[in-house]
């Protein structure tokens, strides 16, 4: 799948709005959860070890999401509580993407402004817009923040599924993790108060 | 050192104010982020294993913070940019303590209240008061929620000292990983929106 055929998909879309955060306020970012040039390497390497494993993993994820229902309230209509299939298939497949995404950001202005985006998607500023769903409106900072958890612990054995050696394994696993949780902050920057973030 | 002679510390303090959240709040935060008995379990072990290497654990994320500019900024003098000594030792005694109070916690309403505490101390609201410091008033979200990756990734030679097997070592880091994060996404707390996190 192209990222262009991918509805809502957004990543290098020069009218999104700027992200407040500068390459500066990203680099110290970085350094702050030890995230460097051989974490990059690391996420480069993983690319090509999951590029034909997204769907498997996107299994697991949603397997998750799917049965835990407080999660599952956000995928759901905000008045029936049914799940939403539609938005739930849309989600997905911006989801998989992302996946990739991660393995080859560029950490440019349109990453970050793609990632303040998605931030503004979870938050009540800007959920369900791009699908014009119904579900719940807002899901709460805690959990967009906990989630880089699951995304993280559950990579670990697709990462080993090609044979690394498993020093490489680890390598790859720990730039993934770093790189979840650095794209959740970033999410979580709609949530905070002005100049707090 | 008892912790009733360390200033500051406040776990258990009853004049402290509530959380804002509930227990089963806490419940599907936790449940977000897979952190379970198992993890409880394993932090218990963690305790006996990192009682008696607190000052080294302190020595490494004090050597990271100051040789951090954009971190020690926060331990400095607003207006001289001078290291406050006092102030770094006073949180140091607290964040020895924390170490093993993360190790031990209970997950009660006055471990809600007192990460709640922490939180506020982080943030512009309650900076610098406990120890009547000048220094920088107040530590950007981001920096708070990506510590945890130093906080977590350094602790593992620790954990790895006392000859535990491998997957008990791996069990134990995991929880403890999970536990800090946890622990950041309470302290974001007071930098929410109303109504956001």
């Amino acid at each position: 799948m192209t990222t262009s055929s991918i509805p809502g998909y957004r990543l290098g879309d020069t009218t999104l709005p700027k992200s407040p955060l500068t390459k500066d306020d990203l680099a110290t970012l970085k350094t702050t959860l030890l995230f460097g040039d051989a974490d990059v390497a690391a996420l480069r390497q993983a690319h090509g070890v999951v590029e034909d494993q997204v769907e498997a993993i996107l299994d697991v994820w949603y397997g998750f999401v799917g049965s835990t229902p407080h999660l599952l309230a956000y995928f759901s209509d905000a008045k029936t509580h049914q799940p939403l299939d539609a938005y739930l298939d849309a989600v997905r497949k911006r989801f998989g993407q992302w996946i990739l995404d991660t393995c080859r950001a560029d950490y440019d202005e349109a990453w970050l402004a793609w990632q303040d985006e998605i931030g503004r998607r979870h938050h009540r500023s800007g959920k369900n817009r791009t699908d014009g769903v119904s579900a719940a409106p807002h899901i709460p900072m805690r959990y967009v923040l906990a989630l880089a958890v699951p995304i993280s612990v559950t990579m670990k054995p697709f990462l080993a599924k090609k044979g690394h050696a498993s020093a490489e394994v680890e390598a790859m696993h720990a730039a993934w993790s770093k790189a979840v949780l650095l794209q959740a902050i970033l999410w979580s920057r709609p949530y905070a108060r002005e100049g707090d973030f």
